[in-house]
């Protein structure tokens, strides 16, 4: 969800860690079933295939019906395997959950609240956002679901550092206007000539009176691309004033947030399903069958069968030829099976991230009236950490701002409050940068800890590394698959559980084709 | 409309022009009208100001029906103002013109295209972004038409410089990763302490590291953000190659296309109405009355009486209190008057200059099912300089690319072009980005030069100088006021018209209720 999700991952893995693809395709090729480039062309089962090789569709029990276990029953329907989704949660969706007007969000250890939004207003509670790149737009163009561009750059929003606040593109202009003079004038005193011919000296200079916006000097001395107290209109307008110093420009240290969409996964421009994250669980459940979606069931004990699978839950057990169990892996090691103690401890490796978000619906949208800011995130190194505007119904009458967004120990920090006490801290943090206003005209709030929902129990999970027991869980045990974005390199992204899901798909659909 | 244009301006104008707000102020002021902080605030006239001061609401002819005089006669209507509309073109809008199947595009000395898109498919053909900071998204707020994201920043989108061709996201990475290098490398061995403090140096490092994504002896070795052969899923994806190195990168010359929304004017997030920019014609006329505008007919007299202004066009004559003269200046100068030398001589000072655009339609979205560019500028050295992808519709079956928006002498060349030869060139142009796909698949297109539109015969007009002539134009002359985004320093936008339409009926009200 977050660039601070790859950094932190980057951590936790180091660079270079071994396995991976490399293993488990060797794996799948031992046993005849490494499909071709499988990541560059996935080709769902489609029932012909069974009259060309004279199978059956099997039975299949999916264990989960969040985002990857919807996506395999999508996918395996296709082809006709008759599917099974036991959901523990009162819903399907998972992490996917867009809450409105109506809905109640219980808590591990914690009230109920009762979601007051007002008609049309929604809260994207987990994932938000998806990279251009990502088939989870491929899975929105197949299922007919409108986007629409999410903003998650913009010149206008705030960053809050060390006390101060600045707009995002002031910060940058002055950044990046101090380090092209600081080099260009090095360039322009010969102090790089053993890295630069002449020629890629004027080149290189040319480049950073245009990146910096420097003067005839090579001074960086502020520009109208810092922004305007009046913008231009009958005359040129007041621009800001000349920049600080470049002392205190990097003291003022907003260099973190000003670089925010220069990963791969978060670059300019991303996007959202119009109407609510939820529309991708909407649309897959109707397609898969609702009939075929057990809610409220618990399952309890998994057990491998020399013809099958046997599942165990609250409510009662079915056996199927084969499982896919797409629980949280903390969640899963918990479960009774026999599968194997090398399951159980891999299962237990990847430990569970607290995340936490709180949706603050205002009765006017002030940020775009007063602050003439329309979506995008404001960044900060409170304890909030992003303040996201909305990227839809611009110049609607209400709108909902998510005040905080944070992860690790701010996460669990605000988690541990009453849903009343987080709505006080997000108000008060966030008029540090909004003032006044931020505190008035709130019509109802609604916040979420993932640590504290119910089967789920984390946003999302950070392995120690990318090592052996992450490729044993991408192969099946047994009968039982296991699918998840915690099986991917794209964790916290519901793209992961939408590949991890193909992938799963793949080998056993490969696999029923082969069967004797 | 584009970063050119500021630049253009930037050039004629010279840094620091003199005159301009400060000079009218001034004239206004001794003139008693200078309306207190009128940039801040603007305050429409009301119906209720005539009963406070005794006064009538005015008779005003309006000259020209584009988004100035639509502007000025619907503010000018909310006091009751009788307003008419003289419009010499077959529609009101003048150059916020959204072209749709059945619609016609005649040519100054050309053909009449016939436009034949599908349904639902549109062509902005004048200005098609607005920067949220601009009052444009206040009229589009006000008049309830709905704005959706626009795109002007696309990592997925090309650079096409030199004969190459880079997405954005990489040549950005390469140029970031190499100035960050550079910079890094002359502060850790010394060569800025005359500049930096011990404690600047470790800011400023730090900051690099992070701008570039520098490895731990502080050198650019390419990295994830240059993009992906395979993105992650499974396993970690295959990144690009490492990048060339500082030489050639610095010859492929990216560098104007990578700062192109550094501006205050084309900063991300940009906006557009949904369903065409011509949404604001449409409301605004349908708020000023499509009775009040008369179409078809071409002013040929203008002339100040002492109690008001008579207005002669092809098909009549009319009286009115005082007349807005909205119409191109370059063609305002032409017809007939008795305001004097001067105000022709002024009048004749601004240039038009040339610009074009042509929509192809495709029966796919190809750009965004293979190539994975959802929105977006594709910046060219070729002469179709930039090539814009939808930021709406997304996922369509069809869909509308602007194979060219270019000025100056490029669009002076494919001005003179037929239609059918423009879009001959315009493809075989944008195949050197985008390959033999670009060619085939296209349902239609339409072209615009904008030099070639009767009636407007410019894109928008350079000043030599936001000198005395330019304020002059900005006072009445007798009854006669002028508008326009020409007598702005928002020439080429919507705004310009806007705010320049804003200031005249602030003017006017004043002088009315103040008369005798």
């Amino acid at each position: 969800m977050d660039g601070a999700v790859l950094t932190r991952r980057g951590l936790l893995v180091g660079i270079g860690a071994a396995g991976g693809a490399g293993a488990m395709y060797a794996a799948m090729g031992a046993l005849g079933l490494a499909p071709d480039q499988q990541d560059k062309a996935f080709t769902p089962p489609r029932t012909g295939d069974f009259s060309l090789q004279g199978r059956a569709a099997a039975k299949v029990v999916i264990l989960g019906a969040g985002v990857a276990g919807l996506t395999a029953a999508y996918e395996l329907g296709k082809a006709g395997y008759d599917c099974t989704l036991l959901e523990a949660r009162a819903k399907a969706g998972g992490r996917n959950l867009t809450l409105r007007g109506g809905d109640r969000l219980p808590e591990l250890n914690g009230p109920t609240q009762e979601v007051k939004l007002g008609e049309g207003v929604y809260f994207n509670a987990g994932p938000a956002r998806i990279a251009q790149w990502m088939v989870t737009l491929d899975y929105c163009r197949e299922l007919g679901i409108p986007i629409e561009t999410f903003v998650n750059r913009n010149s206008q929003a705030y960053i809050h550092n060390n006390g101060q606040t600045v707009r995002s593109g002031t910060a940058r202009a002055d950044m990046y206007g101090y380090v092209a003079e600081l080099l260009a004038k090095a360039a322009d005193r010969g102090a790089l000539d053993r890295k630069l011919t002449a020629e890629d000296r004027e080149r290189l200079l040319s480049f950073l009176r245009r990146f910096g916006d420097l003067g005839p000097k090579l001074d960086y001395e502020g520009t109208t691309r810092r922004g305007y107290i009046d913008p231009p209109d009958l005359d040129a307008g007041t621009p800001l004033g000349p920049p600080a110093s470049l002392r205190q420009v990097l003291a003022m240290g907003t260099g973190w947030a000003i670089t925010n969409d220069f990963g791969y996964d978060q670059a300019t421009p991303m996007f959202q399903p119009a109407g609510g994250m939820d529309m991708i669980v909407t649309k897959l459940a109707e397609a898969v069958g609702e009939d075929r979606i057990t809610t409220g069931a618990k399952v309890t004990k998994i057990t491998n069968l020399p013809d099958g699978v046997e599942v165990t839950w609250d409510g009662g057990s079915l056996k199927a030829d084969y499982c896919i169990a797409t629980l949280p892996p903390h969640l899963l090691a918990k479960i009774p099976h026999n599968l194997g103690a090398q399951i159980t401890a891999a299962l237990r490796l990847p430990t569970p991230v607290a995340t936490g978000k709180i949706g603050l619906e205002y009765d006017r949208r002030w940020w775009e009236l007063e602050d003439r800011i329309y979506g995008g995130i404001t960044e900060t190194d409170l304890d909030i950490t992003h303040l996201w505007y909305p990227s839809h119904d611009y110049h609607a009458r209400r709108g909902l701002l998510i005040g905080y967004y944070n992860v690790g120990p701010a996460a669990e920090l605000y988690g541990a409050l009453t849903p009343e006490d987080r709505r006080r801290r997000a108000l008060t943090q966030g008029k540090k940068i909004h003032g006044e206003k931020y505190r008035t005209g709130v019509l109802s709030d609604v916040s979420i800890a993932w640590e504290r929902q119910e089967h789920i129990q984390g946003g999302w999970v950070g392995w120690p590394g990318f090592d052996s027991s992450f490729t044993l869980l991408q192969r099946p045990s047994g009968r039982v698959y296991f699918a998840g974005d915690w099986l991917t390199r794209l964790v916290a992204w519901q793209a992961g559980s939408m590949e991890s899901a193909r992938s799963v798909v793949t080998e056993l659909h490969q696999r029923v084709l082969r069967s004797p």
